[in-house]
């Protein structure tokens, strides 16, 4: 048979997790904590399913949850999304960003791609005859180029994908760069594709700047967001999407037809769960925590690094140590000292010639312990 | 914005059962069962969260539900599927067809589809640029049309889409229709999209004809199954494909970035709970005793029936009632007699002339009566 995506390998996720497990590395590649979840999302899940709310949810989400999503959205970043026609829990933020390119990229469509990129957003786009066009982020704390921008946006720029918290390099976007981007979408049709699937992590006082708090993005913006991030659950794969009415009516099209509708139990739990605020709030300061951890305990090693402003990832600049390819070091750190990263040249449509890689934080003390004493030993 | 879709609507499952939402209707449409899970394949689910699988599985799946479908295939068409390479669990049987259409369907391409057909293949051949080549089932027993499909088959032909047993029809591909089916396929290229939700539901002695059991079929072809349909848990959003390795590896492609893996604890307690045959094998008998129930009931109604032959669904022929098309008619049940069906000429590209309602009897004795009740009167 002809593929249709011949040069398509399989996710860098998938190919460093066999490695990992293989050599049996500490791993701190792919992002989800390896730490327990809270009992009572557990039982709240548990008791959903005893109560016998074991069949299909609407297409939409159970409404009650939109309505709570509704609510959090609000109460979070100013903007009232109608639960009625406005917001969708998807199978995973990745359900709903593979859904949202569906929904609007054509042949022959450009769409921006804020670089370095999580994986699944230009495979996606390719799929749909769209034309891939790269923005990378600048220097070593990667800046939007808003200059890059002007010059790359044209007549053919159906969507911007951009990502704050950003993964992998764990920059955020200030206010200010949000009103630039704001001023310079202003009197263009392009989709704002906002995965913020990050938007709990933040430190150092941050606040995370939502697409939603800006209502020349708001009115474009197809927001992500991920439970599976902000509760410790990303094996239960749900998340959600908020947009306005026009550009949800199109993704739901795409929606009811990929996945129809997402794990019913689940969907009734959060909404309960989610009613406690403090949940979700408390996320920056427990990951804070994390962070500084782990960057006490490889402080005096031949890595240097910015710390990390969100996310749960944190890049290390090896280039005091080899000038080896960030794929190359990757794999002999997990084959010769057990440990597990992910390049993040991967991350970039032409490579790159940093000298990254990303660590999860994500991880018990004892696990950060263990991945310390490793790096430096580096 | 302009619409990718335009003529794309809402699917008639969320339709309908608004609908009867709204009027308080007993709901026959939607395919899904009313009753209880079995509470051992909750405790099952509940352990593995409380056990710690929370975060992503891998992105074919649990590797070991992965090896326990490959026996149970294996035990019941006796083909083998290597779990290392050709089985990968989905969110919902919708999803991996979705997936599949999207791997392999092209600009230009035609895709053959049986109808009448389930209401999610056609938009995902046409969001890529695929043709639909309807090819109708013939007459009251909704038989496959060979010659039919010896006319549609074309160098253009990338995909056949069969259904067995055949929502919304109620029938089922005999031993004679695969081979047939074999012999036509065996010197083309089509891909065979197998829709197998239904495979543990058929009727009467007769027994599920896989692709899987024919290897000229097997070899071209993507099994899709569903345990929301097998296990009475259609909001758990969980199944499966199985295809040789070629086809496989496209698949995953797209599956990777489409929902990159499905919900974790759902996939181990399926483990346990699939190995023991009897809790599939038996599906068969219990539905038919809900089938034989319901048409007994409703055998002095003014509807008549050829009875389903697999499926937990029933045709019913309202010709000597009215001559409304049936979406008229459905909509006037639902609101003037309180029952909801689903009008099966939705099911049709081109419409149908059919006098047909399609109800699902997958309900407890209670709604069966209720419903019967009501049949009896109109
Ligand atoms: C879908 S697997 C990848 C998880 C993740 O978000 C990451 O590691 O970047
Ligand atoms: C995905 S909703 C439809 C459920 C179903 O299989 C049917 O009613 O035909």
């Amino acid at each position: 048979i002809e593929s249709k995506m011949p040069n398509l390998a399989t996710t860098i996720f998938t190919t460093i997790g066999q490695l990992a497990h293989k050599h049996n590395a500490i791993n701190l590649s792919q992002g989800y904590p390896d730490f327990g979840v809270d009992p009572a999302l557990i039982e709240l899940v548990s008791n959903v399913m005893a109560e016998g709310f074991n069949q299909y949810a609407p297409m939409q989400g159970v409404f009650s949850l939109r309505e709570t999503i509704s609510e959090k959205i609000e109460h979070s970043y100013g903007r009232y999304y109608d639960p009625q026609s406005e917001i969708t829990l998807t199978a995973g933020a990745t359900q709903a960003i593979f859904t949202a390119i569906s929904a609007f990229v054509e042949r022959g469509d450009e769409v921006i791609v804020v670089q370095p990129a999580y994986d699944c957003y230009e495979p996606a786009i390719e799929l749909y005859g769209g034309k891939v066009v790269p923005l990378a982020l600048m220097g070593e704390d990667f800046r939007f180029d808003f200059e890059g921008l002007k010059k790359v946006l044209s007549p053919k720029t159906r969507m911007l994908v951009i990502n704050t918290p950003h993964n992998p390099s764990g920059s955020i976007l200030t206010r200010e760069d949000m009103q630039k981007l704001e001023q310079l979408l202003q009197d263009t049709n392009v989709i704002l594709l906002s995965d913020e699937v990050y938007e709990h992590i933040v430190f150092d006082g941050n606040v995370h700047e939502s697409a939603a708090n800006y209502d020349g993005l708001a009115n474009r913006s197809i927001i992500c967001s991920s439970f599976g991030k902000t509760f410790h659950v990303t094996g239960w794969k749900i998340g959600y999407c908020a947009a306005p009415k026009e550009l949800m009516a199109e993704f739901q099209k795409v929606h009811q037809y990929n996945v129809f509708s997402v794990n019913h139990p689940v969907q009734r739990a959060l909404n309960t769960y989610l009613k406690n605020p403090q949940r979700y709030e408390e996320l920056g300061a427990f990951y804070q925590q994390k962070r500084d951890y782990f960057l006490r305990a490889i402080a005096s090693s031949r890595f240097t690094f910015t710390p990390s402003a969100g996310t749960y990832f944190q890049l290390l600049d090896y280039s005091a140590i080899t000038d080896e390819p960030d794929t190359v070091f990757a794999e002999r750190l997990i084959k010769e000292f057990k440990i597990a990263s992910i390049p993040v040249s991967v991350f970039y449509r032409n490579g790159s010639d940093h000298r990254h890689l990303r660590f999860c934080f994500a991880k018990t003390q004892e696990t950060l312990d263990k991945g310390a004493e490793i790096i430096l030993k580096i």
